[in-house]
């Protein structure tokens, strides 16, 4: 993997003085063009042994592109922010959006290699580590990003002589640190790990470029070509192929039994009861939100349902019974501008709760498998490969204590009638009612079908679906307090 | 995940005499579509709990369909032939090719998933499986097939009642086994465990389908039209998708250096030298390959190098040291028709060696990076995905005691002039020589290129490439026999 960086590649002075200039320029023009399409971001990544060059390229980078247009990220230690959230969060939170160039120097895969060079994890950990990275890098590339990842290498001897170079000039001695030396020590093991990582996640899509290091006039010509190669290559072709789905359809029923039509909508709760019962629930979230353990966890929950299902009422008979610094309440709509030139699930990403604290999301990720299908908001390809990106994304929040609640309001078309025609005659509510309401319902068996994929492909053994039965509000609004009190009643057995 | 499978479905007798004539037909003519077309291979996997049917889907299957164009699969324990072989082996060598349909009960899923159950291994085994399995199936998916995953499953309660009713029946009870029995025991366990790896592995390209299980009409005609509406789909595509490359290009060198330039091809070794060494090597070789613990092994061998490089030479010299029984010579050249209905690694996978035997590959599955990527047989995103997936085989082969040993023959362009005039001159080497020869030999650069792409992208810590110069005969092949005895050495240790 890294023979080809260890041979001794060199460029002479004069070569390299006469091949800059159509480079930058060249770099440049394809800068632009990439600002003025706005189709893809770029993502580049950069990685190495100590001493290979890897912050001189960033810093080139930066020297030879119009700087403004590029966003350079050094990853060091987690904040308190990052490490309150699952592991790739900071990552997403400052993925450079469409037109733009954003440079990683530290990376999604440096704390795995690093955990595992140090002996702190396990092979079995890193290779889920990198399983993890593969899915994200394939769901960015999915998304539209052109991702370049570069792998600067010496050989062991090069990374010797050149420290010591960097130690003896007075100029460079600050950037060699005691722990260059003790990674230096480490060298053989560095290398086998790094090399199994890459070999993992060196795919058609992202592939990884290891350039040697030594000589700084090669590495810069050979960094600048990949990525102007790289570049001119998205940028010169016509549009993003066309993802036609080659993917077997979603099953239809042979029956007219759906999860849907089995629901009991009948269920309802007098007003007495109702008021106990919210007094009950309420005290014991209260409760719940208020333990020790709580600072360990924290909470989502996803809003899902039809057009005057409840959602709104619901959430707030949950934040009713919670201290307000404690929660967010994040509604959904039509994605901003800014949110539309990056990934589809970066917009509920960047509103995850900190360690102690709630997030409840009034429709959420679930649009892409409900609304945007159904209207033809994305295509075919795009909604089927969501089932497994979103419940990727949930398994990262499970697997950080993110206590996860999903609940689907159903209620039924006489229901969703009564409601609107009210909606419409209350002064105060007529702000709730809107034409698009009147269209979706014509679309109700298509997001019934959508629903029940949904929960098929989506109600998973970590974070599963409930689906309540809302054409009773009272009932409705019991059930998921019930729920929410038990969910994280589990959790916090979990971390305590 | 399997809430729509708990809910009761049901088909009234009326109803499914009326369906089921025309759903026959309608799969028939699909099946026919299917021969005709040769376009892929239809793959279903057939799995599910104890007592939901899936025998009987198997059964209905090959009434409905041509069953003479249906490859059914039971796999129950692997066999010895199986077992000494990496674990994918034994489906890798019935995969059914273009045109036809392979069922397989007891799939790539099972020997995991129950070994979860039990408790024999642990949640990382079984994640390193699933993503094996996702690897695998995206492979099939990228090189044509069509992949149907079934998935029958009955509530605790549906099954406990359906398990009663088998065993009442004098005709069905030898159906239910205490195995059976056994599992239901652990259904809890079971349908954790199985929730969890279809949550892994359920893709846009290859779902997972879940059928309620209870009710044999319902069943059989759920499962009838996904299996139809698949087939159609794909049958209606006008042709496969193009895959576009949106893959970023390999790197192309900024210097005059590569790895092959690099090489020192003027090493050389007299004669007398030579039959010493050879004498040495071969010695220890034929030891090596009698040592106990070899039993324990196997090795593969590849031999990659332009034409006249001296492959056939270093080869003699190996098997000249082997017992005849011990090992297989497989010269590959254009694939047989038999061959090219199958994903490009089948005709590999075929020839993996038993334990404590040998396969020399005379050239091998680097020509889908070498003379397909040059000669254009296939397209860039097929070559450029096969170096990962190449990576995949043969980390699975290493993973399985295979010692795999591969060699790159380097000559120059006048040492390969001079041989192919003595090959147009010697009577006895005439048959070596070609007009394709001649044609190969101008488009030097172009296989340079994809030589120094192959290794950067597949010399892995696991399988590492050698570059053996090849100018001098009697210095290569000893180079050869060396390096194959120190590999077989090593792997002696890893297994004793």
């Amino acid at each position: 993997m890294f023979e080809s960086a260890e041979i001794g590649h060199k460029i002479d002075k004069q070569t390299y003085e006469r091949e800059l200039p159509a480079l930058r320029e060249a770099l440049l023009d394809a800068q632009y063009d990439l600002i003025s399409q706005r189709r893809f971001p770029v993502i580049i990544l950069i990685g190495g042994v100590d001493g290979a060059g890897r912050s001189e390229s960033v810093g080139l980078l930066n020297q030879w592109m119009d700087p403004r247009h590029i966003e350079t990220h050094g990853m060091g230690e987690p904040s308190d922010e990052e490490r309150d959230r699952p592991p790739m969060w900071r990552f997403w939170r400052v993925l450079p959006p469409n037109g733009r160039i954003g440079v990683f120097q530290g990376t999604w895969y440096s704390l795995p290699v690093l955990g595992r060079v140090y002996g702190e994890i396990k092979d079995a950990a890193l290779e889920k580590a990198m399983d993890r990275n593969l899915r994200f890098e394939r769901m960015l590339v999915d998304e539209g990003a052109l991702i370049l990842k570069f792998w600067f290498h010496l050989s062991r001897e090069r990374q010797e002589k050149r420290l010591k170079a960097l130690e003896k000039d007075a100029r460079t001695r600050w950037r060699v640190t005691p722990r260059d030396w003790k990674h230096f020590q480490m060298y053989d093991r560095f290398v086998k790990v790094t090399s199994q990582a890459l070999r993992m996640t060196s795919t058609a899509e992202a592939p990884w470029y290891i350039v040697e290091g030594s000589d700084e006039r090669y590495r810069a010509l050979t960094f600048g070509r990949i990525l102007l190669d790289g570049l001119r290559k998205r940028l010169d072709a016509e549009t993003r192929p066309p993802r036609v789905s080659n993917a077997p359809p979603p099953a239809h029923g042979v029956d007219n039994l759906d999860l849907i039509k089995a629901l009991d909508l009948g269920r309802a709760l007098g007003k007495k009861d109702y008021q106990e019962q919210l007094e009950k629930w309420q005290g014991r979230l209260n409760l719940l939100t208020r333990d020790e353990r709580f600072a360990k966890l924290s909470v989502v929950c996803v809003f899902e349902g039809q057009d005057a299902a409840g959602k709104g009422g619901a959430i707030r008979r949950i934040t009713g019974a919670l201290d307000a610094r404690r929660y967010q309440v994040i509604p959904i709509a039509a994605p901003t501008e800014e949110e539309r030139a990056q990934p589809y699930l970066w917009r509920f990403w960047r509103h995850l709760p900190r360690r102690g604290r709630l997030t409840l999301f009034d429709r959420s990720w679930y649009g892409r498998v409900l609304v945007e299908r159904v209207e033809g908001y994305c295509s075919e390809y795009d909604w089927l490969r969501a089932y497994s990106e979103i419940n990727d994304f949930e398994t990262q929040m499970v697997e950080h204590d993110i206590v996860l609640v999903k609940f689907w309001l159903q209620i039924d078309p006489d229901e969703q009638l009564k409601r609107f025609k009210e909606r419409e005659t209350t002064g105060f509510k007529r702000y709730k009612i809107t034409d698009e309401d009147w269209r979706n319902r014509e679309k109700w068996p298509l997001y019934e079908q959508a629903v029940c994929d949904m929960v098929d492909r989506t109600s998973t053994e970590l974070a599963p679906w409930t689906l309540v039965p809302a054409n009773d509000k009272n009932h409705a609004r019991i059930a998921i307090l019930r729920t929410l009190c038990e969910s994280i009643e589990a959790g916090l057995k979990r971390v305590g």
